[in-house]
């Protein structure tokens, strides 16, 4: 079950006005489950967005991205689930080539104007006539007071569906941010990781919604490993409608850009962090923060070591405090000029080691006290610099294994 | 159970000649196992080796680094398993100084002469008066004919020890070669990863056995991952000495040299693959091979990204031909120039993909029938260059996450 983690309720995901949602069944995996999503744009709607740096990235990303950088004005978004329409060739990107058809004939607009995408079984066809059929059902059904309906139509492994909302005020007028967000395996990031829509009614100008978005994934969607596979599909949209009252945002340099971007990239951190309490078989919810270094690369570069370690993860899943591993992989991260006997190792509040080795001090009851928490901390001292870097992970338990074992059937 | 791996016999390690071995029951870890294997080497005997790359490198490794460097002859060997002597600081060091001294007692040659190694657990302090109460009995049992005894003493987690006798003519006159190494866990190289111990009688200058250590563990040792945890401890050492009748080998360009370094290298490839057939948890054998590249270090990063992840090793655990996930592995591997359209990806003698995506001819059957097998053959082929790179892994099971939650226990 998801670590410390409470699903949306009915009403607690705020309606953002220029934005319509409606889901259908299509049965593009099996049936009985909704599996497509269309959001509906505002003409005024800007859209940016980051996505995943795989080599074999998807279908949908690719002319997702050919659609943004149109430049038209971007009215729909389309996303299936169930099947990746990722490393399919060129069947596959005509398959969302058509999909993005359908929807502009339904929503009269243009093709180039609808951004689609795609998560679940990597290199099996799109059965495309299934998602054709389901488009006018989501059509049929758009209503601005839909978004927990479009969280569980975004869901594969999910256990719970994902979304949150805020509102702030901006020059005196308030304004609403819902995001929503699917994990839950194939995650790690190389820009974002997974599938997040977050919108807005603010108005910002593209280029600086464009980096309110790369922003808030620095800060939230790339900072997370459930096991280190990096999806052909992610990726993270910002949408900001321009329907609420407050004034447009067009300096980056303002301060309603700042309040903004604080409270999008707060949204997209508790999605993020969302992601990993319902990562797949996860007991625990781990943050690995490393500070003290040079660089803020190299404190990544451990902290990932750290949270990748398939022997640190299957420890804290154990509630054992064996904690030589996180040692060993501190060793591995590969920063060449490491002294190991400036670092300083704290477990929560406890500080396990240092000078090289064990903390005179430390007790394994200690030890094991946080261990049998839900939520932990490593901190990492590394006592050379003023950088740092946090990870969010989890363990890896038997269910991680069962989940992707039959991941297919 | 290891995936088709016989464990030796006895009488299947051949005595090297110049190389005495004695074991113990040291209660280090736990009472009733042989835990402590003390070697005894002719006094002309070549010693070489590699080490971990971890930074957290484990107090043994420093000192045998450093007693190695001093160049005075080398003795003795002496391993304990059940304790790495890891992340100990100041007294793990001094614990394995005092381990040296007390066989450069025993034997009557000096501490320097001796090279200390140990695998366990990590950041738990040695009990050195127990090591020191278990050496005289191991020289008291040393004996030429006591291979497969060593190779059980250096066990961790592995199910079945491991080793494996060849030998050759050079000169006329025969040679043997005899190697022993341990897994089966924290299996990631950067250089050696593991213990593995490799004795000839053959007579070897220095530096060319220096050249011939780094050649074998290139080819074995650095092709193989388990977790991708590479451990604090590693260490492959190459033993020469000199006790069979051939001539010494003093020219690196001349036939002796070349012959036996073959030899060296195939004993090295065969412990290092029964390494991860008896990997943690292992039910199935995966060669990972990758041609067709620019260079043979960007077949490697591609090789291991796709022997590492999770998804891939768990699809292979559950027999299911969800290859979708290694076209994911390949495409996240960092590469950045990679054109994913003129990849080939084969399963045995089955074509799966191509054009970047799946193979017309592929038939799910055919897969299915290839990923029942316990030996698998992943071949990547890039097509863009003449660099090959091969890599060998394991599946991940339920039981990786069952041995190592419950590993100190």
């Amino acid at each position: 079950m998801p670590v410390n983690l409470q699903p949306p309720a009915a009403g607690d995901l705020l309606p953002v006005r220029g934005v319509l949602l409606g889901t259908a069944e299509a049965s593009i995996k099996k049936p009985g489950h909704r599996d497509l999503l269309v959001m509906h744009l505002t003409s005024q709607a800007a859209v940016a967005g980051v996505f995943t740096q795989n080599r074999f990235c998807a279908a949908p990303v690719t002319v997702a991205r050919e659609h943004l950088a149109s430049g038209k004005g971007i009215r729909a978004l389309v996303v299936n689930t169930g099947n990746a329409n990722a490393g399919t060739g060129e069947p596959g990107l005509a398959a969302a080539r058509a999909t993005c058809a359908e929807i502009a004939n339904l929503l009269d607009c243009g093709a180039e104007q609808v951004l689609p995408f795609s998560t679940g079984v990597i290199m099996e066809p799109l059965p495309l006539a299934r998602v054709l059929a389901g488009l006018p059902h989501c059509v049929a059904g758009l209503r601005e007071d839909n978004w927990l309906d479009a969280a569980h139509a975004i869901m594969t492994t999910d256990i719970v569906a994902k979304g949150t909302s805020r509102q702030l005020s901006l020059a005196g007028k308030t304004v609403t941010i819902t995001g929503i967000a699917k994990g839950s395996g194939m995650i790690h990031p190389d820009m974002a990781t997974m599938l997040g829509y977050i919108a807005t009614d603010a108005a910002v100008a593209q280029p600086l919604l464009q980096q309110m978005a790369r922003h808030a994934a620095g800060a939230s969607f790339n900072c997370i490993t459930v096991d280190g596979d990096t999806s052909t599909n992610d990726a993270l949209m910002l949408i900001a409608t321009g329907s609420s009252d407050a004034p447009a945002i067009t300096d980056a340099n303002g301060e309603a850009f700042a309040k903004l971007q604080a409270a999008v990239t707060g949204v997209a951190v508790l999605l993020a962090q969302a992601i990993v309490r319902d990562g797949e078989g996860a007991t625990k919810f781990i943050t690995v923060r490393v500070e003290g270094g040079n660089t803020v690369a190299e404190c990544r570069q451990i902290a990932y070591a750290v949270a990748r370690s398939p022997l640190v993860k299957t420890a804290f899943f154990a509630s054992d405090p064996n904690l030589g591993r996180i040692l060993a992989a501190i060793g591995y991260a590969g920063v060449a000029d490491l002294d190991v006997r400036r670092i300083r190792l704290h477990l929560d509040d406890v500080l396990v080691a240092e000078h090289g080795g064990r903390a005179a001090g430390y007790r394994e009851e200690a030890g094991q006290r946080v261990m049998e928490q839900s939520d932990i901390t490593v901190r990492v001292a590394l006592d050379r610099g003023a950088a740092a870097a946090t990870v969010w992970t989890c363990d890896f338990s038997y269910d991680y294994v069962k989940i992707n074992a039959g991941y297919r059937s």
